[in-house]
């Protein structure tokens, strides 16, 4: 029988009512002759209150306890599921993830998956359990104690169950339905894409569409599983949502699919370093030990042996940044002549594995952005994508330019 | 090393701030010289915020998904208390029930503990764990699934562990200091008792005192477990609370300790029914079988072939009795000529293991409701209780008069 693994986000069970609605779709895919495995959050604003609570309680907290703590959450949302599910004459039970067991590593807080055995749920299925109800973002240590996936885990549970038991599909319903060109609040033009690439969805999810966690999106890559988003409050159709899949499932694209912004970036350029072997490394080793999360970076051409060099991170990480900076300095490691901070930048990239085969993209952008006046500060470009950082106040104007340059509102992919 | 079991119920952790207080007095303890367990509650509100939820959606629900759910609470609690030890410098870890494990019967809502097997919680103490810190209320059943014993359940947690651990007490801290000679709120000259038997506490604990679960004395008893009740919210010093201990650690007692009280009761008798073999089954075979919990049972004196039976039942099972005595009725299983129920009545007992060897407490207890002009409707009696059934509006009278009669205000135990 076909295996069907359905998430529900924390907004999508954040009541009896909405946990009701969420085991009316369930039911739906049953009447289709699925046994489904449905990946539960917890209710939202639960796990936010008890990581409120570990985080006063002990700042610098245990992760083990931390994990044991934030997971309870999870638990009441699948037994209310399961009973939601038998109310409506469905067979189901409740999982918990040391049940399964879903075994993870020990990085407790961030804990990667390792292995889902299937026994436990087949011989379930086998004895006529049609749904299977399982706490999302927990899972089980070698040492037996109860890990957590981080933030967003559920998405990943549920990617990892779909591969363990070779679902043919996953859909995660939350509280948007689809995936965007771009964020509808810039442009009223931003249109829901039906399919996007892995490789494309995963630029867009590390560059602010929070849409899924991206290790699901890079675990459902890895292991071929089909992956639609869609939304819990909309009515259901087949074709509801945006399916993410490999590029060969997707007949034809548009050169670029999306217009992704992160909008509090900072610039810092380090001017006149020594360009020198090993230079590149007495800057970035103290940014990543000081817990820098390091963007982009660019080395300007040399000069009588001197060069400048510009790095991009989260505007709230700069007083961190100029603090590795200058305890580097101290100690001998690094001289520069100047140290040039910028708070007031965005990135804008634009995505799309179109560009593979075609050329003249980053022109096309940079020319729009002109067009309109907006100095470029930074670029840099991956195999399908191109990220620039612009002035902050330009975020909107160069969102909306890029869209309108790049046709994103007329479909293209079918 | 010695082992001391402390429990705190939901009020002594209802906040970050009581579970500090409650992890301060664990730490006097492990200054002290114990390794501790620590059995915690849910914070207060939160099992019954779970179980509002659980009959929401599946009035006649699955026990097995209602344990699910309702045991998340003591998760967050015990997690929390083990950060906030950690905090003090004091090497504390969490365990739920299913890690210790906690092994249970299958019988889920009120399962009963089977075992509590002590290596693993032995294997961390002896690398140096000072404070096992136990989710109360929840094992693991045969199957694997999480399972509950019943409301109150971790006061009887608390107790195993001390069985099981072989701890020189069990310290159950609470929002009361301590276990009275009557309810404080009906006279002023109730007075807290140092040491009360296991015996009179099963009987206090039955009839209404509401400070420990039955179960749990039953379990101190068999096991010749010290329990102390004590307040979460006053100073602590050695003689604080009361122990329930066996009878032989009281040097000298009352003959009563103690007067009960129990207020929503009724009355109902069967007027001429036949006097025959097997007409008490007839009675009360239906009656259990419809759930009515018959307490007092009074048997008249036969005249020509027929008796009068009389019993007493909570005032709230008084319609389902009705309905099961006249069912059986209409089955011809019983005849008699009348029913007559009488809703306005409650029980006042007075209790003490001195009756044992003194005679003349029954004698004693009518003729000091006699000076008040009370009327008793029926009496029973046990070894070490003598209970009556009177007028509703008699109850505070009564109490304070034998409070008064047995001279209890006057301190007669140590």
């Amino acid at each position: 029988m076909s295996r069907l693994v359905m998430k529900f986000g924390g907004t999508s069970v954040a009541n009896l009512d909405r946990i009701k609605r969420a085991a009316k779709r369930v039911a739906r895919e049953v009447a289709n002759g699925h046994e489904v495995i449905v990946i539960v959050s917890a209710m939202s604003g639960k796990t936010n209150e008890l990581v409120g609570w570990v985080d006063e309680t002990s700042p610098l907290y245990d992760a083990r306890e931390y994990d044991a703590v934030v997971s309870s959450g999870e638990n009441v949302t699948a037994g209310l599921m399961a009973l939601t599910l038998q109310e409506m004459d469905i067979p189901a039970r409740s999982w918990q993830g040391w049940q399964v067991p879903l075994k993870t590593n020990g990085a407790h807080g961030s804990a990667r998956i390792e292995e889902i055995p299937t026994d436990n749920l087949d011989a379930k299925f086998a004895e006529g359990m049609q749904v299977a109800v399982v706490a999302g973002f927990q899972g089980i240590s070698p040492e037996g104690r109860i890990t957590t996936l981080g933030r967003g885990g559920s998405d990943t549970t549920a990617v990892a169950f779909a591969a363990a038991f070779d679902a043919v599909r996953c859909d995660i319903y939350t509280d948007v339905d689809g995936v965007y060109t771009t964020d509808p609040r810039i442009t009223s033009k931003a249109r829901k894409l039906d399919r996007i690439a892995f490789e494309e969805m995963l630029e867009l999810a590390s560059l602010g569409a929070k849409v899924l966690q991206t290790r699901s999106v890079e675990l459902a890559m890895r292991y071929g599983v089909k992956l639609r988003v869609l939304s819990s409050f909309e009515e259901y159709s087949e074709t509801a949502g945006t399916l993410v899949c490999a590029e060969d499932e997707i007949m034809e694209s548009h050169v670029v699919n999306g217009v992704a912004y992160s909008r509090d970036e900072a610039k810092m350029t380090l001017v006149n370093v020594d360009d020198r072997p090993g230079v590149a490394a007495a800057i970035f080793v103290p940014l990543a030990q000081a817990g820098v999360n390091v963007d982009m970076i660019v080395q300007n051409i040399s000069e009588g042996g001197k060069t400048d060099m510009t790095f991009s991170c989260p505007v709230d990480q700069v007083a961190r940044a100029e603090k590795a900076i200058k305890d580097a300095t101290d100690r001998g490691e690094l001289s520069y002549g100047d140290l040039v901070v910028d708070s007031d930048v965005c990135k804008i990239s634009v995505v799309g594995i179109g560009m593979r085969s075609h050329t003249g993209v980053a022109a096309k952008m940079f020319e729009a952005l002109m067009g309109d006046n907006i100095n470029i500060k930074v670029i840099t470009t991956s195999e399908i994508k191109v990220s620039v950082l612009v002035d902050r106040k330009y975020l909107e104007l160069a969102v909306q330019t890029l869209h309108d340059a790049f046709e994103l509102e007329k479909a293209g992919d079918a």
